[in-house]
C-alpha cells in the first residue's frame, strides 16, 4: 500500500533548476508524481508555481523524499509548526535536529513563518520568544553551532514546517553582477575577467556594500602586498581575515625588506634572511601588539599596517602551524571561527585570495546569498570554495601576483574618486 | 682592505654537497677562498677534511658568509663560547637571539660542545645550570618556541659558538632505508613504492622505533579507513596525529555507515547523509567525549576504536574550520603545537597521509633525522612537506584511497606475526 | 516591431535539464516565450511535450535564439527540408555549413527525417542518394571531417530541417551503467568507485560490447604493465589506442626490465638504463615491427605483446615528441585520426588511462552516446576530457599504478570465467 | 680480483657539483676510489683538475661506473679513438650505439678530438670524412636521429673516445642571466620575476641573439593574443612554434571576435560561437593558406598576422586532437620534428608558453646550453620541462594570461627603442 504527499514549488522552478532536482530526487528514490497544477511563469519576472502529489511505496521512503524535496525548495503544501524541543544540557542538541542549510529559511511557528536570523550551514535553530519582534508569532529564530548551545533551548527538530529558499540565479540582470554566476574557468581571458571583478567591487561600494577580503601568505611572498595595502588605503576593503602568517610576513616586509627571506623587488635572498619572519614576530611580541607597533612607529608599511591607519577591523585566526604567534593572533579555534563569524554576517562581498584554510572558515559562515570571488592557482582550491551553493559566485585560477596589481590597478585609476565622495 | 676568517669542514663534505655549498655561498657573497688543507675521504666510510680560509672586502660581507656557511655546516676554526643574553619579558627574546635549525646542533660553553636537546626548526636555545648534566660544562641547552620563553631564561645570541651538523643522506646503505632517500617522483612505480615503504615501517618497528601516522579526511572519505584500523590494531601505527574532520568522519562512519553523507561501499547517498557528520559530533557530544563512547559501546569499530582499544595515543588538533567540534579536540592552537610537539619528538618515522595543515604542524616538530613518507594525490603538496632538509624522507604522489589498502596488504600479510612477538 | 516563431521539446525535457536551459537561452538573449502547451510526464517512463511561442526583438536575435535552442534539442514546430549545398573544391565548404555537434541528429530531406550515420563533433553532414537506404527519401547523410570534403559533395547548410537529441541521464537505471553518470570526485572512495568500474566493463562485455584502450606511457612507468596485458590476454580489452611512447616504453621493459630506464619492480636504475628506451626502439626497427618482432621471438611479454597474440587491434598514433618513431606508428596526424575514427565508432565503452592527447583525439570522434571512464591523476584532466556532454561518463582522479592492478584484480578474479565461455 | 680505471675531471668541479656527482656513482655501484691528484680551483675563476683511481670488483661493475661517470662529464684518463660502425641498413643502427646527452660532446678520432655538431639528446654520432674540416684529422662528426640514418653511414658505438661537458651554472655572472638559474618557484614575487625576464630577452636582443617562441592555445583564451603579436610586431620574437589549435584560435579571434567562441574581451558568447573555430579554418582553407589569407586582406590582426607581416618564421606542427586541420600545418610528425629541429638550432633563448606538448618536442631538440624560459600554471608542467640539464633555465608557475601583458608592457615601453635601432 503506498503513501502520498502533496508538496509545492514556488518561484522561478525551471530556469533554476528547482524542478528538474524535483523530479530527479523522487524518481531516484523509486516514487512517482503526478503535477496536479502547473502554472508557469512565462517571461522572465513571473514566477511559476507547481503542486506534485508525490506517492511512494512506504513511509519511509515518502519521508526520505520529502526530506530531499525540502532541502532543494520544495515545501509541504499543508504545513504544521516546526516541532520544537529543549536542550538537555549545554552543547547537547536533542535528538533529531534540524541542521541548517545556508540559503534563506523560515520556520512555521503559531502557523505563522517566522525568519531565520543569520542563517549559514550545519546549525540548529533556535527560537525564543520576543515581543519585540515583528511579527504575530511574537518570537525570534536563529542559528546557534553545536558549541553554542545552552540547555534550555528550544531547537527545532524534524522537517515539518520549515521552508528553505534556494536563492536562484540572478536572470538577466544587468551590470557587473550578472558576470558573477559563471563558475571557474581557467580558460578565460584573465584581464577582462579581472575587470569584472574590479566592477563588481565598484558596484558593492557604491551599494555601500561590505567587502571582506580573506588572504593567505602567498599574496605577500608573490609581491602583492603593496597593491592590497593601496585598496586598503582606498577603502576597498572593509575588513580583513588572515592568518598569523600572512600577517607575520606582511611585517616581515616592513621590517626587513623580505618576505620568507627573499626581498621581493631585487629577488635577492638577504643575510639571515630565514630568520626575518621570525625576527618579525619577537619585534612585535615586543611591541605589545600590531596596533602598538604601529602607534610606536615601529611598523610603517604593508596591509596590516594600512588596516590600523585606516580603521579596517581585521581578525588574526591562529592555526597549528604558526609560529609564534602574535599576539594579535586569536589562537583559539572556537573564539576566531566567533570572530569570524560576524565578518562574514556583515559581508556583502568576499574575496578570498590565496588560502584555503581561511576561505573554509569564512565560507562555513556565509550565507548563500553573499557574492563571492575566489582566486587560486591550484583548480582544486577554487572548485572545493565555489561548491557551496552560493547564487553569485566566481572563481578564477590565476596568479595571486599578478591578479591583485591589476585589480589595483582597474579600481585605483577609475573608482577612486566615486568611493573618497 | 679585505678581511679573512678560517672556516673548517668535516665529515663527507664532497658528497653530501657540503664542499659544493661552501664554495658557492662564498662566490655568491662576492668574496674569494683559499683551500689550506683538503684530506679527501677516499672510500666511502672516511670522512674528509678541509680548512679554508675565506675573504671578503668587508667585515660585513665576512660575516654573511661565515652565517651562511655555518648554516650549512662549515664551522669557524677557532671558535668562541656561545653568547647568552637573558629574556628581558615572558615571550620576548634579546636581539639577534639564534634561531634554530632543524638539524642536530651543538654549543659552545666553557669550552665544552654541549648538544641542543629536542631541537627543532625556529627556536630559540636555552642555556641552564644543570649539575647532573653529562658533560664537564654542568649544563643543559634545549630550544624552547618563542611563545614559552620565560623572563630570565639565558638565550643563545649571535652565531659564535655553535656547531650545526646537516645530516648527510646515507651511503650505500642496505635494506629498506636505503630507499628513502629519493624524493618524490610520480613516474616511480606505484606497488613497488608501497612495498618498499611497507619494509621501512617494519625495519623501524623491529628497531622497537616509534611510527607517527598524521592523517587528513580525505583518508577516511577515500575509503581507506578500514585498512588504517587494522593497522592500528595490529601495532603498526604508535601514534596518531589529527583533525577533528578525521575523527568526526570516522565516528561518521561507525553511526551511520556513511562519510560525507556517502556510504564508502555501495556509494550510495543515504536520506540525511549531508546531516551525518553533524549528528555524529553531536552524539560524541553527548557521551562525553570519544573514550567514553568506546567505553558505553556507542563506537565500536574505525581507526579512533582501535585507538582507544590498543592504547595508541592520539592528538586532535583543532582548526576554524571544524565543525563541532568534539569534546576531545584541543581547540587552542598553541596547546595543540605543544601535544603535537611531544607526539613529534618521540617518532623514528612519521607516515604524513593526505593533510597539508597538519603534516606541516607536525613537520614543523620534528629533527631533520626523522624518517618522514608523504603520500597526497597533489604533487605540491609532497614537494612543500619533503623540502624541509630532512635526511632520509620520499614523497609519493598517489590516490590514499589506493594506496593504504595495498600497504596494509603488504604489512598484514608479511609483518604481521613478527610484531605480535 | 517584433518577431516570433513556435519551437517544440520532446522527451523527458524537464529532469533532462532541457526545459531550464531552453528558458535560460531565451532569457539569455533578451527575448521572450510564452508557453502555448506543456503535457508533462508524470512518471519515470513518460515522456512530456511543450509547444513554446519564441518572441525576439528582430529577425537577427531570433535567429540566434532558435539556434541555441536547437543545438540543446528544441527544434522548430513546423521543419523545412534541411538545405544543401555542394562544395565548391575539395576540403572547402560552403559557407555557412551545418557544423555538427556530438549528439544524434537527423536532417530533414523531402519531408521524411534521415538519421546522420557516424555522428561526431564539428564535422560537415553529407547527404547522397542511396536507393538501398531503409528510408523513402532514398539517402544517406552522414559525416565528414574538413579535409576529407570532396568538391561536389552535398553539404547541410544553414540551421534549417535539422534536429539534435541530446541523449538523456539514464533514469532510474538498475546495475552498472546506473552509477556511470555520477561526474569526478576526488572525495570517492577509491576501492568502490574501481569495482563498479569493474562492474560496468562486465556488464558491456556481457552485451557483447567492445571496450577501448586508451593509455598513456605513465601507465607503464607506473607498473601497470602486467596487468593490463592480462587484461588483453582475457578478452576484457578489443582495442587498443595509444602512442608511440607507450610503446616503446612497454617494448623496453620487455626487452631490459626498465622503463624510463627503472627497474618496475626493483625500483633500481639499470646501467645505460636511459638509452634503454632507444635501444628498444632500435631493436624493433631492426625486427621490421612489432609483430614481427613478435613472430621471431625478440619480443614475449607485455601489453604489445598480448595485442598481437591476441589479434586485439591497436592504433599507434605519432606526436610531435616521439623518438624513432617504432615502424607501426602511423605519423601522419590525419592519418593516424582515420585510424582512431574507426576505433571510436566501433567502441561500447572507452576507458582513457593517463593520457590527455590521446584520449582528446578519440573523444573528439565519440558520439554522445558511447560510455567513457576517464582516469588520471590530475583533476584537471579529468574535468577536460568529461566535459563533453557525454551521458554515461565518470571520471576518477587516482593513481593509474594502483588503479589498474585493483581493476584487474577485480575483473579476473570474478569474470574471467564468463568471458572465456 | 678487482679491477680499475683512472679518470679525470677538470672545470669546476666543486662547485659544478662534478665532484659529488663521481663520488656518489662509484658508491653507488659499490665500487671505491683513490684521489690520486687534486688541484683545487681556489678562486672562483679557476679550473680544478682531479684524478682518481675508481676499482670495482669486476669488469661489468668497472664499465657501469666508468659509463655513469662519463655521463656526468668524468672522462677516462688515456683515451682511445671512438669505436665506428656502420649502419647496415636505413633507420637501423649498429648494436650499442652510442646515444647522445644534450650536452656539449667531442669524439676523438685519430688522436683529435672533435665537436659533435647539432648536439641534442638521444641521436645517433655519424662520422664522415671534411677536408673542409677545421680539425686535422679530417672530419665532421655530427648527431642524426634514428629515423634519419642511412645505410652505411659511419656511427659511433660503445663509450670510448667520447667527451662530455655538462654545462656548469655561470657563476657570479652579473646581469639578467646571472638569474636565469633559479628553478622553479611559486612562491617568487611575480612582478619581479616577469622583469627579470624581460631583462633577459632584452639581453639576449641585444647580443643579436634568437628568440624563439614556444605557445599554446590557452594564451589565446586567456586573453593574451594582442600583448603577443605586439611583441612580435617590435621585433622581439625571431621564431614562432606552434600547433594547430593555436593559428586556429587567433585567426578566430581575428575573423569573429571569439576565441573558442567567447568575445576575450567582452566575455559574451557569440551566436554560434562553437562553430567559429571550425569556420575560421574552413576560410583559410578557402584562401588557400594563412599568408595567402594575409596577401588577400582576409586576416588582418593577430599573431599569425604579424609573423606574416614582419617575415618571423613559424612552424605548425600537426597532432591527432587537430581539427582541420589549416593548410599551413606540417601534419606528418617527422617532418614536423625536423622543422622544429632547425628552429631549435637556431635559438638562443626559447619562451615556452604554455604548453606541455610543442615544449617537449622543442626541448627535445636544444642542446643543454640554451636559455629557456618555461611559463605555465601546472607546476607538474613547469617542473618537467626544466628538468633536462639545462644550464640557464627558470621556470614560473603563473597565468598566461596575465604574464604575456605584463611582459609586454615591460618590454615595450622599455626596450623597444634599442630594438629599433
Amino acid at each position: 500500500m503506498s503513501v502520498s504527499r502533496v508538496v509545492e514549488l514556488e518561484g522561478h522552478i525551471i530556469d533554476s533548476g528547482m524542478m528538474e532536482a524535483a523530479f530527479s530526487i523522487v524518481m531516484d528514490h523509486g516514487g512517482s508524481f503526478d503535477v496536479e497544477e502547473f502554472d508557469i511563469g512565462r517571461q522572465k519576472d513571473q514566477e511559476s508555481y507547481a503542486k506534485m502529489l508525490v506517492t511512494a511505496e512506504d513511509e519511509e521512503t515518502l519521508q526520505r523524499i520529502v526530506h530531499d524535496l525540502h532541502q532543494r525548495g520544495a515545501n509541504p503544501a499543508d504545513p504544521n509548526d516546526a516541532q520544537l524541543e529543549e536542550a538537555p544540557e549545554d552543547q547537547v542538541v536533542p535528538h533529531g535536529f534540524y541542521s541548517t542549510t545556508n540559503h534563506p529559511t523560515q520556520i512555521r511557528y503559531d502557523g505563522e513563518w517566522v525568519e531565520v536570523e543569520d542563517i549559514e550551514m550545519d546549525c540548529a535553530v533556535i527560537v525564543e520568544a520576543d515581543e519585540s519582534a515583528d511579527n504575530d508569532a511574537g518570537v525570534r529564530a536563529y542559528t546557534k553551532v553545536l558549541n553554542a548551545i545552552e540547555e534550555g533551548d528550544r531547537i527545532v527538530t524534524g522537517d515539518a514546517g520549515i521552508r528553505v529558499q534556494p536563492p536562484e540565479r540572478p536572470r538577466g540582470q544587468e551590470g557587473a553582477f550578472g558576470f558573477m554566476q559563471g563558475g571557474i574557468s581557467s580558460e578565460r581571458p584573465s584581464e577582462s575577467t579581472i575587470e569584472q571583478i574590479a566592477e563588481a567591487i565598484e558596484e558593492t561600494k557604491r551599494e555601500d556594500g561590505n567587502v571582506l577580503v580573506v588572504a593567505g601568505p602567498a599574496l605577500i611572498h608573490s609581491g602583492a602586498r603593496e597593491d592590497l595595502a593601496r585598496l586598503v588605503e582606498n577603502g576597498y576593503v572593509d575588513g580583513l581575515s588572515i592568518g598569523n602568517g600572512f600577517a607575520v610576513h606582511d611585517i616581515e616586509r616592513d621590517l626587513y625588506g623580505t618576505s620568507l627571506g627573499v626581498n621581493t623587488e631585487t629577488l635577492d635572498h638577504a643575510r639571515h634572511g630565514h630568520k626575518h619572519h621570525i625576527y618579525a614576530i619577537s619585534e612585535i611580541i615586543r611591541e605589545g601588539g600590531i596596533e602598538e607597533a604601529v602607534e610606536s612607529g615601529k611598523l610603517e608599511s604593508g596591509v596590516m599596517y594600512q588596516c590600523v591607519e585606516n580603521d579596517v577591523p581585521y581578525v588574526i585566526a591562529g592555526s597549528i602551524r604558526d609560529d609564534g604567534p602574535l599576539p594579535d593572533t586569536i589562537t583559539d579555534a572556537v573564539e576566531a571561527q566567533n570572530a569570524i563569524r560576524e565578518q562574514a554576517r556583515d559581508a556583502d562581498m568576499v574575496l578570498m585570495l590565496s588560502t584555503l584554510l581561511h576561505s573554509v572558515a569564512v565560507g562555513n559562515c556565509l550565507p548563500s546569498t553573499t557574492r563571492v570571488v575566489c582566486v587560486d592557482i591550484n583548480p582544486a582550491t577554487v572548485t572545493q570554495l565555489l561548491d557551496r551553493g552560493s547564487a553569485q559566485a566566481v572563481g578564477m585560477v590565476t596568479d595571486i601576483g599578478t591578479f591583485v596589481p591589476i585589480l589595483a590597478e582597474n579600481l585605483l585609476e577609475e573608482g577612486a574618486v566615486e568611493l573618497d565622495d
